[in-house]
Formats: structure tokens, sequence, C-alpha cells
């Protein structure tokens, strides 16, 4: 299988980081998305939302969306859930992720590390650092309960999560005062097979 | 079991239609946004990210997110297809609605209806039309190819992506250029067991 994939982007690290814990064999094709190749014709055909990542799985079968990705390839796997609930709740936490965590905390970075903090985005990137300390949170408080999101055992919203949140430092976030996601972070970073971004 | 949730929100709709066409005995605790109910020390309690709707499985068991409540809800039943593929599809477009699709398309409406587009909030409206059109042509693109998201059956896929879609004319879009996506809003409404919101 193909991933067309950007390594700068935290989406694209989750895709590295299950392959890596999982031991899967993944081709990888770097995309530029400062280039715009993300919106090429080429591009567009496997993923008409113009995003990375996308797994290939045949010439006619293509996935987009980070979280669905990594879902498909651990699909089985140690890092997915066998029961029910803590199966939806780590659904819950990849779909927070997307919505009030993402959108914060990756566009903060976006903005402040690739784009040098413009003026003109100064208002926007304060109102993604409101957001992004919000998630921030919600992710202290559940960690402060778990070892992990989900229960003691990591699965994919560790993962999800794990891949802005470590980086949030270069979106303007000070983690100082969230010492359960620091713990989590170092946990996560002792798991076998961990790949760095 | 017990949903907390708001009837004016689509994010809830998504469980009222899913509990409709699987006929499932759901007891609706109405919970109002604009009163900010949602930020209630009891209702943080059972999610500490502040927002409906909610699935109260047990007294200890709760659920967030409305695309991950609605899979909690479906699993097993037609709703969510078997073959690996389709079933990832099938988070695709649910990842893709909760990020490309909702902060759009909800936000406008949000703004439009219940704000009554302030003044203050027009160009931040006018960026969302922008993002939301965006979301109408990657849907209009794949319905253009089958009946449903998915295939030719449908899915949770087209449950989370209907709710938004069918009040975008509240928001402010103008649907008549997308021929595929209101073939399909009929093909949803004839589904038997349908329930409007």
């Amino acid at each position: 299988m193909k991933v067309f994939g950007d390594k700068q982007s935290g989406n694209c690290y989750k895709i590295i980081l299950t392959s890596s814990i999982l031991n899967l064999d993944i081709e990888w094709v770097d995309i530029d998305i400062l280039k715009s190749e993300t919106k090429a014709d080429n591009f567009l055909k496997m993923n008409p939302n113009g995003k990375v990542p996308i797994l290939e799985i045949s010439q006619d079968k293509y996935l987009s969306e980070s979280n669905a990705i990594i879902n498909y390839l651990a699909f089985g796997s140690k890092l997915i859930p066998k029961d029910k609930y803590e199966y939806h709740k780590m659904l819950e936490w990849q779909f927070f992720e997307q919505y009030s965590h993402e959108p914060y905390i990756a566009v903060a970075r976006f903005i402040n590390k690739y784009l040098g903090l413009p003026t003109e985005r100064k208002n926007e990137y304060e109102s993604k650092k409101i957001g992004g300390y919000k998630a921030l949170d919600v992710m202290e408080e559940g960690l402060s309960i778990n070892a992990f999101l989900v229960g003691e055992t990591v699965t994919l919203a560790d993962i999800s999560l794990y891949a802005y949140t470590h980086v949030a430092d270069e979106g303007g976030f000070d983690l100082s005062n969230f010492p359960s996601i620091n713990s989590w972070l170092r946990r996560i970073q002792s798991i076998p097979g961990y790949s760095a971004m």
C-alpha cells in the first residue's frame, strides 16, 4: 500500500506512527502542501477534497482522512479496542481531535511555524490559542484518570491526539501546566516501535 | 438509553434520524445551548468538552461526539457496511463531515439563522460560505457516481452529512446547482422510518 503525504503534517505523521508501532510496510510518496501539489488534477482524482494524507489500497481504492486511514491500517490490531464501549470512546476522541483540537492547535502551529505569524493573522492566531487550550484542558482531565485516553492501554485515540499535541509548542502553546499530558507524551514515546515525527 | 441534546442542532438530529430508521427506543432530555446549559457543572461531568449530544449508556458510561454516538447506536445494523473498505469509507465521510463540512455549513447556519447575521460576523460568515460550497462540491462529485455516499445503500455517512446539508438553505446556501445532492436528499427522505428535523 502507498501513502501520499507530507512529513511536516501531523495528520500524515499519525500514519507513520501507526505503521511503525504495528510494523507495517508502507510505501511513502512525498507531497508538498506548500507547493499546492494537493490541488493538482491527478491528486484530486484520488481525493476530491484536495488534502493529504491519502492511502492507496489498489488502483481504484483510495482512502482519505487521517483517522479513517489509521483505523483501516490498524484494523484487528491491539491498537483498536475489542470492547464495544471502548471502541466507540476511541472514535469519540478521534472526532474530538478533528473538530475541537486540530483546527486550533495544528492551525496555530501552521500560522506560527510555517507562515511566521504575519500581522494580518495575529487575531486569528490568538483565537486559535484559546480553542487549543480548551482542547488541552479536556485531554488533561481525561489523562488524569487513565494512563491513556481510552484506558490503561494505548489505542488509536492516543496516536490521533499525540500527533499535534507533542508539537503544540511550535504553535506557541505552553504545556508546563498540563502534568498528565506530559506524562502521557513520555508514555507514548516509550512504546515499542515508536517513531519520531 | 438517554440522549441529552438540542433538537435545533443538526448534530443531535443525526441521533434522532438513526434511532428512527432503526426503530430504537431513546429517552430524550432537552438541553438548551443558547441558555448555556452545556456549560453547567452536571453537564460538564458527562462531557468535559461541553457539547451536545451526549449518550448516557449507564450511570458511569457516557459517549459524546455525534458521529461516535450514531456508530455506537447502529453497531451491527444495516446502516454500517460489513465490508472493510466500505466501512472505512463511511468513517472517511464522517471525519470529512466534522472537519470540512460542519464547521462551514452548520456555523454559517448558526450565524445566519440564530444570530441574525450581525455586521461584526459578516466576514466570518462569507468565509464560511466559501468553505461550505467546497464541501458541497466534494459531496456532489461523490453522489454523481453512487446513489449514496458509500455505494448503493444508505449508511451512517449519509445520515451524518444529511443533517446539516438538508438545512443548508438556512445558512444561505443555494443548492440549485447541485443536482446529485438534491436527488440524494429526496432518496434519504423516502427511507422507511425517516424522521424530519
